[in-house]
């Protein structure tokens, strides 16, 4: 018999968490609160598979996740069941039958994210976990200048906190960097991400925008992929997993 | 010596404080923060007064209070301290000096309530603090209707949980009721409001719109003065203390 392949629309809140990948030694992680449940439920062991990982204290305003199941449960029972067991800081939004061949991680076209910093003169309050508290202005028109020298196809690997012997080229689609009151919003769009790359990119900006680094660093670190000429990279707190497109 | 009078607004998150105003038994509260931040700071005992108290698990946008004290400390100096020191679910917006005669509670013109309603179908993530997580669809044309009926000076003593011998008349400025995306957005604008008169009058319209209470029962509670024909006063985690007018 195949089994069916569930498709899950997933929102949390990171801050308690050490990040999306279940741990043996931790129960402590969005991915571990999700099969727990789900295993519960479906009374059989649950493995899902997520576009990707998200690192400790980072959130999601839409991770996608599949998992395969014997059960015939309806999708909406999934998802109310799920939304009333799991804990109030993980929220599942949609759930639905999927060809059995969708793969959350191979078939991603893009992800975007949103990195949002807090640049008012008094701390954030309402949404003082989901930003980077700088508290001072920043100089959006030279972040937005400066952004557009990464857009294309290049080797991130200056972008990168991890040595790797796999490919470390990407393809940023696109940086949206806007100004919302007291507070910037950069968006990010590629067809993938290297470890902790939109924080050292929004952490490079920073630095360039405070005049801490000079403008040309981008190009310096694209061509040399020197990470220690990038910037230091950016608190996981303001970093939103926002969409993934297949 | 006249003493400098010295204004704040400030913003709170209401989850875990037993309320504005402070208690002997207690060091929970938001007057009670403020104080012992702002008396450690000027040596003196300071007290505050507020423009109003907010129930325990109540949040403000904007709550305005007052101060007097010797001290010549620059206002700047004061916010920094301020922000510096108190607990990150606090925060002072503004502080300036002001007429020695200003005083936030007998000087107050108008206040506007918000009262947030989620009608999503999953429950809400980042906002999960600040809202009532109905979790269903609601009316929103027949609340706008009804609501109407409260605008104007009326006595709201059927609107109010605590019997009182002081003046219950209230005038109702403007009521507006806005839907985004899956919220509801209560504004409610008075020359001042009795106790739990908000979530009351909130409760009531929820009940109205889910024909759990028939629609002429606005009329008939603010001509009875009936608290039991009202509906159950909603939760206090979707209230916020939005604008104080002077």
């Amino acid at each position: 018999m195949t089994k069916r392949n569930i498709r899950l629309k997933v929102s949390y809140d990171g801050t308690k968490y050490q990040g999306w990948q279940r741990l043996k030694k931790s129960n402590n992680t969005i991915q571990g609160k999700i099969e727990e449940v789900l295993s519960k439920m479906l009374e059989s062991n649950v493995e899902i598979i997520a576009s990707g990982r998200t690192d400790a204290g980072v959130h999601a305003e839409n991770q996608i996740c599949n998992f395969y199941t014997d059960s015939n449960k309806t999708v909406d029972n999934i998802r109310n069941y799920l939304n009333k067991f799991l804990p109030e800081d993980i929220v599942v939004k949609e759930v639905d039958e999927v060809n059995r061949r969708f793969h959350s991680r191979y078939n991603v076209k893009d992800k975007t994210y949103l990195y949002r910093i807090w640049t008012g003169d008094y701390p954030p309050l309402f949404e003082r976990k989901y930003v980077y508290n700088m508290n001072k202005l920043l100089d959006i028109n030279k972040m937005k200048k400066v952004a557009k020298l990464l857009i294309g196809e290049h080797d991130f690997q200056g972008f990168c906190s991890r040595k790797t012997k796999k490919s470390t080229i990407r393809d940023i689609k696109n940086i949206n960097i806007q100004q919302h009151d007291n507070e910037i919003r950069i968006f990010i769009t590629a067809n993938g991400f290297l470890y902790n790359m939109v924080r050292i990119i929004v952490g490079t900006l920073i630095d360039i925008s405070l005049n801490r680094l000079e403008e040309d660093i981008i190009n310096i670190v694209l061509d040399n992929k020197d990470r220690s000429k990038a910037g230091e990279k950016a608190p996981a707190q303001g970093l939103i997993l926002y969409e993934v497109n297949y």
